[in-house]
């Protein structure tokens, strides 16, 4: 059974005083007025971690009785930083069994009431155990996957901090146009450089905010103007450093494949987009892992204009998770109310977009493994497959582009102590409550397949850390402790080795 | 599109050294194995609170990836102390509509690993947050609505003790036959009555214990010999005081006519039951709701032996959460598993009941406000309606038999302070971390439909107190307080409200 949306509601996300159910109440309300709908058949509310972040449990029973709805299934989601998109699925499946005619889907988080060093530690508990225990957070983990990036196609430092700043400044550009944007202040080259430093190279700027907010859709089996095409949703390895790839995530490209089969459409087919960038990397890879642009090839497509909002393929019209604000939970879903304003033209003037019949929405839960790919489409646009794409069939495969598919777990076996060639690294300057500033961490590869998360106590080294070098690895109070291969250094091991 | 159930899987309930994720796993694998899969398109689990019980988030993603199928979409769903049951819930939609053939549910907890104060702590989250602020815990609300029945239908205190000391022998005896529960020991009544007060009149063995444990299931579109026949969902009112009813469960009653509006059956046609007894008035009432027993006549019912396991209605065969346990995510998806074994025939010859063709399974989220009744059936079973009942249709209705409906959210005025009528209390012993023992809490009925929760720090009073007395009620440090009212206490009311 088909599945259309027949309304959808925000709240403004920022900084709130109203307790987290009131903001989803609020988002509801504007839902089901839209969808012109008193209550709904059942609910499905996303939130990431209502336990730690507010300190309630029951959240689902609490929500529908302050809608005023108490009897309504309720239902709570989760799926860590993709939550919102996660609900969204769920709800989707209700109604396409023909088991619901009308469901409400609401999405949020409630997290500027914390100190940052807490929120901090929150959010890393999305984190693989063995690496967490490094104090490796999330913007420490996505500034490794940056580092790796620039290694990989070749950016130098400096190109590589140009075209982190361009994405940041296009999407708080964007968000100025945008009534329900945390920020709506455009931003410079300049301040982009002067924002301080949170993994390096990752600045304030690269980093989503902590946000309050709220988001809320009904979708319903009554046919629309807008109906859901395609959903793909996949999960990859907890550890990063079990991943076939640090430059890409399989999670994505598996979504992606999933949702452009199921809407029988390819990645030229889509008009804009909603790409999750909770940190600006994950911006330039998304645009590349969805099939938009090659390999590597995505910062040359940011850099030529294409993702801006009169580019050729907008990304993130409504400022993303960088400008619009970060409230985990409700982004997922978030991005989805921004296509539909695209899709009904009720984006305002300046935000429009002028090509607006087919939009997809991508959002990451943790470290990329829980990510999900949503595309809306207007159901009385004209498909117009684009010139020289191949009917779906043999169509666009994540696998044709890229040499990666999702690996089967493999419990890689301990590494050798001794030496080992560093992967990337990161020096963190914004650690979790409970550990003290600054920390210095690296994916180091000691054999085939074999990575291991390593920290490094010596992170004032005059002689920078360089990506490929070899390092030395030994193993101190239960962490790998990794350290430049000097000349000294070298030799021990040899010794050590000889000894053997 | 029917869903049908191809493979079940549990692990031992009781203490467990094992992280959740590995329980979980086990479980899972068992399922996998027993439908003949090695994988499945989509994992859907149940976990009521990981983040605080284990201090994990992103729980769907590291328990796909310790299953070895790291990619496979995995999406966390939670309902409180449902979480298992609507996981199961959000599972069946996916196969219903069309999009996935064969899921994988799974359902776990670990809490043991915790002191018992702490565990009460994080039970007591899923209460109302103006309840929970008076120290209220799960077991205090069972024990108000224990004493409110137990006046309601003129069962002396005595008698009260009796009928639930009997729930507890009853599913102690058949957890003995069952090799997955916790406990597997018989109990008399003096046990019984020599075990502590948690909250009276509810005693250790009224109350499910802190376990760990994990279940599965597969489901299909495929069909095999058991078939999911009906699902039904509703919530409640999240303060117990906003209620219509304090001797039922409106939620139950609501779900339980969706699901057998869904079966096309009525209650006479259920032939076993797995009834949520985390709290032993809870079996008794809800084979109440659920249509089996007029309101007030399920204790007789239970006193004649008609629940026993060679009785004509068997309840909680498995030994009920009282006896297998209680791993709160885990229970409502055990309970399915057991009326799969029991639907199959797979029980074990002592716990096998004769007659297991159609089977109820019923789960209480919260303190009664997220309810789940699902109903299995082997798809080779005739369907003998009983003699005398009705076709469906004109069938089974809650509001036939009770008067109460789930109500409008009313938000109450404040209480007059002054004078009020005492509806039910407890005094609580095992009181959440942070709280001294013991706390003697009541619900004061103020005004028509208005009732308050209140304490009253005179706990160690000669004169006891009764249901259906008047109290005084005053506000002291933000909290409703009540007292026994004495001559001088009328007396100084009254002449407040003449000076009034």
């Amino acid at each position: 059974m088909d599945v259309y949306i027949s309304g959808v509601g925000m709240t403004k996300f920022g900084r709130s005083k109203e307790p987290l159910e009131k903001m989803m109440a609020e988002a509801g309300f504007s839902a089901l007025r839209d969808a012109q709908l008193e209550r709904a058949d059942a609910i499905y509310l996303g939130v990431m971690n209502v336990e730690e972040f507010v300190g309630d449990s029951n959240f689902a029973a609490l929500l529908v009785d302050t809608l005023g709805l108490a009897g309504v299934p309720s239902t709570r989601v989760e799926t860590a930083s993709s939550t919102g998109a996660g609900a969204f699925e769920t709800a989707f499946y209700a109604v396409a069994s023909g088991h619901m005619k009308h469901v409400l889907v609401l999405a949020g988080e409630k997290m500027t009431h914390l100190p940052t060093a807490k929120a901090t530690r929150i959010l890393s508990e999305a984190i693989d155990r063995s690496e967490r225990r490094y104090g490796a957070t999330m913007p420490a983990l996505a500034a490794m996957i940056a580092q790796k990036y620039a290694q990989t196609f070749n950016l130098s430092p400096l190109k590589l901090e140009d075209i982190l700043g361009q994405v940041a400044i296009k999407n708080h550009s964007n968000g100025t146009l945008n009534p329900y944007a945390q920020f709506r202040k455009t931003i410079t080259k300049d301040d982009y450089l002067k924002s301080q430093m949170v993994s390096y190279p990752l600045r304030v700027y690269d980093c989503a905010p902590i946000t309050d907010g709220a988001s809320a859709m009904v979708l319903t089996s009554q046919p629309t103007p807008i109906r859901v095409s395609g959903i793909g949703h996949a999960t990859d390895t907890s550890a990063m450093r079990h991943r076939t790839s640090f430059t890409s995530f399989n999670s994505t490209k598996e979504a992606a494949h999933k949702a452009y089969a199921m809407a029988r459409l390819n990645p030229p087919d889509i008009q804009f987009a909603e790409v999750h960038d909770a940190f600006t990397p994950f911006e330039i890879i998304g645009t590349e892992d969805l099939g938009f642009f090659s390999a590597g090839e995505g910062w040359k497509a940011l850099e030529e204009g294409a993702t801006l909002l009169r580019g050729r393929l907008p990304i993130n019209p409504s400022g993303g998770l960088k400008a619009r604000g970060h409230p985990v939970g409700a982004s997922g879903l978030a991005q989805l109310v921004e296509i539909v304003y695209q899709l009904r033209g009720e984006a305002g003037t300046e935000r429009q977009l002028e090509r607006a019949e087919i939009g997809l929405a991508h959002s990451i839960g943790g470290l990329g493994n829980n990510n999900l790919v949503t595309i809306l489409e207007r159901t009385d646009g004209k498909r117009i497959l684009k010139a020289g794409t191949l009917p779906f069939e043999e169509g666009w495969n994540p696998d044709d582009q890229c040499e990666t598919s999702v690996p089967k777990k493999s419990i890689p076996s301990p590494p050798l102590m001794g030496v080992g060639t560093l992967e990337a690294f990161t020096t963190l300057y914004a650690v979790p409550e409970g550990f003290r500033s600054p920390i210095t961490l690296g994916l180091v590869k000691t054999g085939p397949g074999e990575v291991v998360m390593a920290c490094n106590p010596d992170y004032r080294s005059p002689e920078p850390l360089k990506m490929g070098k070899k390092v030395s690895l030994k193993m101190q109070e239960g962490l790998y402790v990794f350290e430049k291969l000097t000349f000294w250094n070298r030799l021990k091991h040899w010794i050590e080795k000889l000894a053997h």
